[in-house]
């Protein structure tokens, strides 16, 4: 899945270049339009329960800054699909420049549980259309 | 009341200087802390129904640009109250320089009603202890 | 002129609506997508100087809220323009609703002098091009 | 070294938690406070040269969700430091429960030359006080 998102001036900080913590939230931009494109929605009310996929881990490696007006091409593929999680790969580049790259594993939860977010196996409609690639 | 705030590398932007958008965050936060000193909360659940105030109207005027490191005070006063809603200014200084001047108007709502939000009177307790000030 | 949108999940807050800052954030894009269409940019470099456009005010009334997934459309008119200054008026609708109204003042800045930015006048070519409209 | 920090409203997202992006906000002005503790700056001007620690790498694991008002214990320690990197790991606790874990590395740079950061060994006074710990 390929996504496209331009550097606003609020994505930057004083060095000029978009602020690090602005890639996750590129990321997860990406992760919600996939899910979009799959017909889900990233917090799906259903049978009145709320589900949701809150993120375990996230990471990403920065390897050339961005800066505003640039046209980020956001390139996402599923690396690993467990029963209730999925480990997302993004690749950020920008014309012939690598920015970054980023990983970020989620998992499928119920949400509205008086204990807090309790994981549910990935719904077989989602889960038949993600297959990890390479 | 009195807020402090010190300026964080992501608060600011590539200009060098605070991003305009942030002070509204500082306001919010400062309107908060104010709450919490009244013993009450941003958004309570009370009985099982939840009460928030959301913001009708916002504005900032910028005097005097801040950086990274600067400590901001921020000084609240309520200039305005009604029966659901209060209307706060805000002044932000940094040692002698005053770096911006802010108003919020607030509505006191139930938040969980199908509909979204619906006005609710001002809690007695908290609107005892706010008087408009000069 | 006219911009889009989309409302992603990290513009929302708890509440489940729209953090009330990222409007400003919203009209600053516009602002700039429109100085971009004029053959400008937010933050020109010109014969080794640096401009901006500084903003001194900004407002905005929240008239209905926008969630998650909701696209906004965001009308941008120049409902005034002084010799340094523009004041930029935005209209954020979503299908037949109107979510906000905002405002904001901003004045065309060399920013790299000794003192921090001092105002000049708007450059001929972009100000040929914008006229106040009603 | 210990840093503290209250969550905001500002900070949640939808899901009532946290949003995932902010905690590397929460690294980055804990890595920041370390600085200044050490008498030094994030971008500090030396001789009129302009020195900075651009992130290579940043990640976060998440063990259980924070909640507005929470206040953040964040625990921060040097990992590994190289001749121009220092990598940091971070420990946020709440009261007892352990929130979330990150890691972080930086490389000590020079900003402002022509063809964008370039490393330069951490300054003798900063590496002298920062040492690896377990």
């Amino acid at each position: 899945y390929r996504a496209r998102r331009r550097v606003e001036f609020a994505d930057t900080d004083m060095g000029g270049i978009v602020h690090f913590s602005r890639f996750f939230v590129f990321m997860e931009t990406a992760e919600h339009q996939l899910l979009c494109e799959l017909g889900s929605e990233p917090m799906p009310r259903i049978e009145d329960r709320l589900y949701g996929w809150p993120r375990v881990s996230a990471e990403c490696e920065y390897l050339s800054p961005a800066r505003m007006g640039d046209e980020l091409e956001i390139l996402v593929r599923v690396a690993r699909k467990g029963r209730a999680s999925l480990t997302y790969e993004f690749l950020f580049n920008c014309r012939d420049r690598v920015i970054a790259r980023g990983r970020m594993t989620t998992v499928h939860c119920r949400m509205d549980t008086p204990n807090g977010p309790r994981s549910e196996p990935i719904p077989r409609q989602i889960s038949e259309l993600l297959r990890p690639t390479e």
